[in-house]
Formats: C-alpha cells, structure tokens, sequence
C-alpha cells in the first residue's frame, strides 16, 4: 500500500509500505479520509518521544471495513486502545487507562497510524458512521470528541452555568473552532472571545462561529475578566496569559501540548481559587455523543474542512508549519 | 493597650499602641487568644506585598464583645470581610470578593491585626463561640475552616469517594494536619501519607493523626500513586513532586504560598488530565460548619496546640522560622 512516513523532523514520504496483515480480535480498514492532528504536527516537529521515526502518523480516520464483523460497512474509529479492565477501564475513564495506546504512536506498542491506504485497529474501536455524517467528513470526530470532553469537564468545574460564562479559547485550531462551536450552539454560551495570532485564520474562524475574534493582545482580552479560558495552544506565554485573564473562582482547561513546562503564576492560582484542569482524550460516552452531535449537525456545517490528496500531505504539514495553511482542519484522501 | 507590632523582615516589637476606636456597624473585642498563621511568617520574612510594617498582624481570633449588640458574648471570628453585594458575595463564594480584605492587612485597606489586647470587626464577622468549644482554642477554627474548605474542594473535582483514595498530604503544619484530620476522621480516609522534612513534626503529628508520616524523599512516595495531593507547602519543588506522584485523573490541591510562581509539568498534567486547584479561603457557610465541627469534637483534642503569652510572641515567630518549634499551632494570650 502507498502511506505517508514520518522519516525524520520535518521530513514525510510518501512511499510504498507492507499492508497490514490480519490479527485476532481486529479488522482492517480501507481508509476513506485521515485528519492531521495538531499532536502529528508536534511529532513533524520531532518533540514527541511517544512518536519515533519511522513511523506512519495519524488516529484521526473513517474507512470501509475489509474483513470480520462489520465487513462491507463504512465506520470511524475512536483511536484511544484500552485495556477494558484496570480501574479507570472499568468505571467510565477508559482514556486515563495506563496501557492507553494510540494509533500512529510507537510508544507503548508501536501501532502504526492512518495516513495510509490501510489500517488495522481492535475491532471494539470501530463505530459505524451515523446518518448525515458525510465519509469523508467523519475523522472530524475525533477531534470533536476531545473538544466536547474539554467543554464538559470545564462545565463542570465552574459554579455558574456555561451560558452566563464570559469565555475566551486561545488558538483557532480545530479545537480552538470545534470548542467554540460546542459552547456557542450546544451550550447557549453567547459570550465568547477566539484569540490567534495569525489574522488568516481569525477570518476564517468568523465565518463559522458567532464569536469576538483578537490577537492575543487584543485589549479585549483584560486581567481578571474571564470566566473560563480554554487554552488549546500550550505554550507557556498563552498559560501566562489564560491565569492573568481569568476571574477568581474561574477555570482554564489546558489542552495544548506545544510546550511541556514553564513558569506559572500559582499565588494567583491559590489566592482567587483558580482551577487548572489538563485534558487532550475523551471517554468512549463522549465519542458516541459526539457522533450523535454530527449526525444531527448541531455544531452546524462542516464546510471549513480541507481536503488534500494523501500523497501531497507533506505539503499540508509544511503549510500548517509555516503558517500558509488558514484551514482549522485538514483532512487527507488516499 | 499592648500590640505585637510587625516594624520590618523578621522584627516584631511588642509594644504600646493605640486602642481601636467605636465605628458603626463594627464591634471591639478584648482578644482571648489569637493563633500565628503561616501567611503572618510569610509577612514576617518579608514576603507579602500585602501586609506592609509597620502593621499588627494576625486574623485567627476568639474574644469577649465590649460593645453593641454582642456586648459580652464570647465570639470568634471570621476574618475575610466582603462587600456583601457583588457576585461572588450573592452566590455563596464571599472570600472571592474582589473588595475583600482581612484582618492584620495593609491592602486593599488597612486594617489592623489580632496581636493585640484589642481588635475591632465589623459585626457580620462576628460567631458566637458554640459549646463544646474552648474559648482560647477557638482561633483554630479559621484554619479549620481552610482546611475543610480545601478538602471540600478535593472532594468534588474526584470521580471517587475520598474514602476510596489513596491521598498525599505534603506539610505537617496547621493547614497540613487539620486536612489529615478532615480526611480521615469525618470522610472516612484510612490511606493517608502526610510528609515533611522536619522529623521532630511528623513525630508531633503521627500523636493526633492515623496516616503515614514520612521525609519527602521517602520511598513510599512514588510516582503516579497518589489519587490526591494537598500541597500545604507551596515551594515549586512541592508542587514539581505532587504533579510527579499523582495519579492519571486525580487531583492537586494547592494551599501554601511559599514560592509565588516556577516552573511545572503542564505536559503530564494535560496527558494524564490531572486538575490543579488554588485555595486559602473558605466561604461562610464553611466557617459555619466548622464551628459545629469543633462543637461536636469531630477532629478530635485539639491538645495538640501550644500556647504562649502574647509579649513573647516574637520569640514564636523565630522558634517557627528556624524549625526548632514543632506545634502544628501556636495560639498567643494577651
């Protein structure tokens, strides 16, 4: 089969690779469409060391089924592979399981990922795709379910209802827009503010969401002045940013991983009861719900995915890399 | 009357100062007993912006009322004094205030401490003091209250009871054994590891507490082991080992003030969704409860309070700065 490796930093070929072979208890999927995810991006980068080269990227995937159970159907996968017995396993947290492995990672068991003509996976990861939720558009799950478990667990941690929170997400990724999206058309949140740098990409967002777009330094963006703050870029200046903005007794959830650790200001954190959550996975419940959100289009058209062909996906990387690429979302046809 | 006054880093001179003179709405207490709080060192060492010399500190405080309507009750009072009006006031979160201020503070007002013969109050911070209660352990109740609102905290942001958790309590002082104390005793916790670096106080502590008392670089304390973490420390080595040893899912929360910010592991608290939560307060509904805590001898003796007169209250502040004084609490008598 033709995939797309991960050789080096910054480096991808698209060359011809061993199909997967047949195991027990797994089936093979004929990948219709393959989303690059902001963590391929950090692996591209070569600081993930869950993600050695060479290895073939990519969890995010819809396909035709090939062989066993659900031959002949057309599904998408819920990437995170789970023990299904340890304590998290069993009470409903099956994403915090510590044999948790991830297609297209090399680290705990090299699994390779979905950038490809063909994937294996376990077969208790495989979920028909529902009606209304186009093949191609399907991978989108995945990063929608991540979204909606940050959503939730934000609502959780606050006192007040999301609808009355004034909300700022810093970064118009995909799951700077998807986050937005949820809160504003699921969860009645009619005060929202998306910060990113680039102003390509705030345009692009606008067209979606019903929001206030900024540049992070934007004098909207106030001291104090926040209910909650997703950060879903991870770099120490936007955790800097996200303590001084919000409110006491507010929250920041935490989901981007660009850099590891850095300096924060915790007297803050402990003076105003600021609550920190860190999240990036998402519970098989919330996968279904998501798929159930999709079909039922309630976080609106998909319109702003972008589709490329496999075998140009370097490019893609490149573009996400330099900037050029305004698309929250890329989605790659084999 | 006679005050112990902070003049400059690690002075305090007992002295004579003014008597506090009669506003409406306020009352004068004559102090019974006033306990010492680790953010009073934290002044002392020259460290809070917010208490500036020369200034009486201290705010844990029980009296006898020499005015107005509780002209001679016994009372202990709740320090944090609130607007009464804005948000945060009129949904049951009062210590996050924006106005609020404290007794023994320079900012946002000043006003003077509890280190002294005389202290006035406004009288909504006023609680008569319940039976069951020793008027000169009464101060005990303001940690009390940091405590279980802390444990509180804790306990809502688990996905399991705190009966069910294996908790890592970091500091053996006031706000470390009260925690210990909250836990085990009134939820239930039976596997509890309090740490310290001061031999001579996990020796006082293991006299009240039924847990584990060990060095921090104890063996017994292990990476991704702990369901939760109470930081009472707040040193940015203290927090770098509670993100080390917590456990995927569990909870950090973090009450000391020690080192103001530094660096942490956002990467492992965002992969493993850990929650991070800053606390020194409690709301008023807290420092009710914790009045009929203490009523009913719900946390046992408190014989583990050590008492001083108050004209040698400077030689408290040293024993405490240099180690040498190992009770959890030291109340001073006028």
């Amino acid at each position: 089969m033709k995939a797309l490796v991960y050789t080096g930093t910054q480096e991808l070929v698209y060359r011809d690779e061993q199909n997967p072979i047949e195991v027990d208890g797994e089936s093979i999927l004929k990948v219709h469409a393959s989303g690059i995810c902001g963590s391929d991006m950090h692996a591209y980068h070569g600081h993930d060391e869950r993600r050695i080269p060479p290895l073939i990227l990519g969890h995010e995937v819809s396909g035709e089924v090939q062989n066993g159970k659900y031959k002949g159907k057309d599904v998408v996968l819920n990437p995170l592979i789970t023990c299904g017995k340890c304590e998290y396993c069993t009470s409903g947290r099956e994403h915090l399981c510590s044999e948790r492995m991830i297609l297209g990672m090399s680290k705990p068991i090299e699994r390779q990922g979905v950038f490809a003509e063909y994937v294996s996976t376990p077969n208790k990861n495989i979920y028909e795709i529902p009606d209304g939720l186009d093949k191609n558009d399907a991978p989108i799950a995945e990063p929608t379910a991540v979204s909606l478990h940050a959503v939730l667990i934000g609502e959780q941690s606050l006192k007040k209802p999301l609808s009355d929170c004034r909300t700022l997400i810093q970064g118009g990724g995909a799951i700077g827009l998807l986050c937005g999206l949820i809160l504003s058309k699921i969860k009645g949140n009619t005060n929202i503010t998306l910060s990113d740098p680039n102003k390509l990409r705030l345009d692009e967002c606008s067209k979606y969401l019903d929001a206030k777009f900024v540049a992070p330094n934007h004098k909207e963006i106030q001291s104090n002045s926040f209910d909650i703050v997703f950060d879903t870029v991870g770099l120490e200046i936007s955790r800097q940013q996200a303590i001084e903005v919000v409110k006491p007794g507010g929250s920041i959830i935490h989901i981007g991983l660009t850099q590891p650790a850095g300096t924060f200001n915790f007297r803050k954190m402990t003076l105003q009861e600021i609550t920190v959550i860190g999240t990036y996975c998402y519970t098989n419940r919330d996968f279904e719900q998501t798929l159930s959100i999709l079909s039922k289009k309630e976080i609106g058209p998909l319109n702003w995915i972008e589709f490329r062909d496999l075998k140009n996906g370097g490019d893609a990387f490149k573009q996400i890399h330099d900037g050029t690429c305004v698309a929250p979302k890329i989605i790659l046809l084999p």
